[in-house]
């Protein structure tokens, strides 16, 4: 058991105290801080770290927003680690639970969007179970950053009349059972969230299941960030793209990728395919 | 043809003159102005505004945002209106050109995310194709905060392991040709924007494609607005939540949304089905 656990039980023991006391409540919210470019914090996640006493955040926030929130705010890091103790989803609940019933105004600051991947729902669940009042402020989700960034939009006229967002990393670490059929039709584009170890994997599956593999792909590595690094491919060539890239990353897959501009690969002449398929 | 593209066409003419006399070029920023509340824009979004000559916008964007623009930068509106003329796509890509080409700062205002059903992949090929410099800067795509505001969580475990983002409104006003056999799959959420109109139609052919008719749906009307209303449905039952509402409009179909909040309506006793599909 982690310390900051041990303070949040802590905490559960002075509540009585607090509401005997008649202090008024806290609150969780549930704030998402964006790709990672500070400027791409919303004012109202801006105004929630700047109130908040208590930050409960993930690996991916950057340092330069974590300063946003006040000095004596505590922070928390509950980023997952390979070789220190990793909290479980529980005990983030409980600690965004504790916190808020000490009376504090906690925020659970999330990269991106808290309710895309961001496991959000739970603590959701978990503050309502518990009487907590909880609410969510939405961010612009690493997805739009790394179309922005890259001039490439995820939907486009004749190109990509839908997208979708999937995670390509399971609680097991392996590829998740997707429903790859619906990932493989034309004419979409996929955004694969946390794809990058698995990108060969995912390029195979979507492959197998009729996706041409001649279609645009894109990664966006640390997507709005000073470092972000774009790399393009075909599908099939997806793996080999991936190849030495490390950091959080995007895959996107469709035909209005064709459109991306980037630091390295081509699409091996697809974009006449792309332009046609537009017409 | 419209006043404000024939001053386009002139300030086309104005070019030569200024690239003659080295004048800085200009550029175009498409930028997302987010769902609807100022505080949900980002602060990327506000320092264009507010470095913006000419704010080209649409219908959606609230007074509110454009007043962050300087006092003296001008002000087009391209909303679709039903009586006046409307601009075509290709008339507005021609007047954020011409105003690039005249040395001018141009942003244009979208609501929500730019390249989420936004056409502003097309703007920027246009950009591209004359010679203008073209930045997108994302935003809040209005899915996004219906789900905050309404605290349903688009992806989820064990209820949503997948959100896909179609529009519900064809170029020619009917319903668009989508994949439904895809959105029809379960432990999946689908939002369909401009989808108010058609929404009966549209729970018609996702259950036709398989969608269980109990499958929990919200309606968010003004998402982030201080007007924003939330209506519960089962799928089968949209047509009949969507009676009666106006205004731009998210439909959020899938198992997560038994967890929204909501102003009127109810999924019928669905539940325990979605907590059942979660455990």
């Amino acid at each position: 058991m982690s310390k900051s656990a041990g303070r949040g039980k802590a905490a559960t023991g002075l509540v009585v105290l607090g509401e005997a006391r008649g202090r008024a409540p806290g609150r969780v919210r549930l704030v998402g801080a964006g790709p990672g470019d500070p400027e791409l914090l919303t004012l109202k996640a801006l105004k929630a770290l700047q109130a908040a006493q208590v930050v409960v955040h993930d690996g991916l926030v950057p340092d330069e927003i974590l300063a946003l929130a006040p000095a004596d705010a505590r922070r928390i890091s509950v980023a997952k680690r390979k070789s220190r103790h990793s909290y479980a989803q529980s005990e983030i609940n409980r600690m965004l639970v504790a916190f808020a019933l000490e009376g504090l105004e906690v925020v659970r600051l999330k990269g991106g969007d808290p309710f895309i991947f961001g496991r959000g729902g739970e603590e959701l669940e978990a503050c309502r179970a518990a009487g907590v009042e909880c609410e969510a402020i939405p961010g612009v989700t690493a997805a739009l950053a790394a179309g922005a960034s890259a001039g490439a939009p995820l939907t486009h006229r004749g190109a990509a009349q839908a997208v979708t967002f999937v995670t390509g990393h399971a609680a097991d670490g392996q590829v998740p059972d997707l429903d790859w059929p619906s990932l493989a039709r034309a004419n979409h584009t996929v955004a694969i969230y946390m794809g990058l170890t698995t990108a060969g994997l995912i390029a195979e599956r979507l492959m197998a299941a009729g996706r041409d593999g001649a279609t645009p792909s894109l990664i966006v590595v640390d997507a709005s960030r000073p470092h972000e690094r774009r790399v393009a491919s075909t599908l099939a060539g997806l793996a080999a793209a991936a190849q030495g890239l490390e950091g959080p990353a995007l895959l996107l897959v469709g035909e209005a990728m064709a459109l991306a501009q980037v630091d390295a690969g081509a699409y091996g002449g697809y974009e006449g395919a792309a332009m046609e398929a537009k017409a």
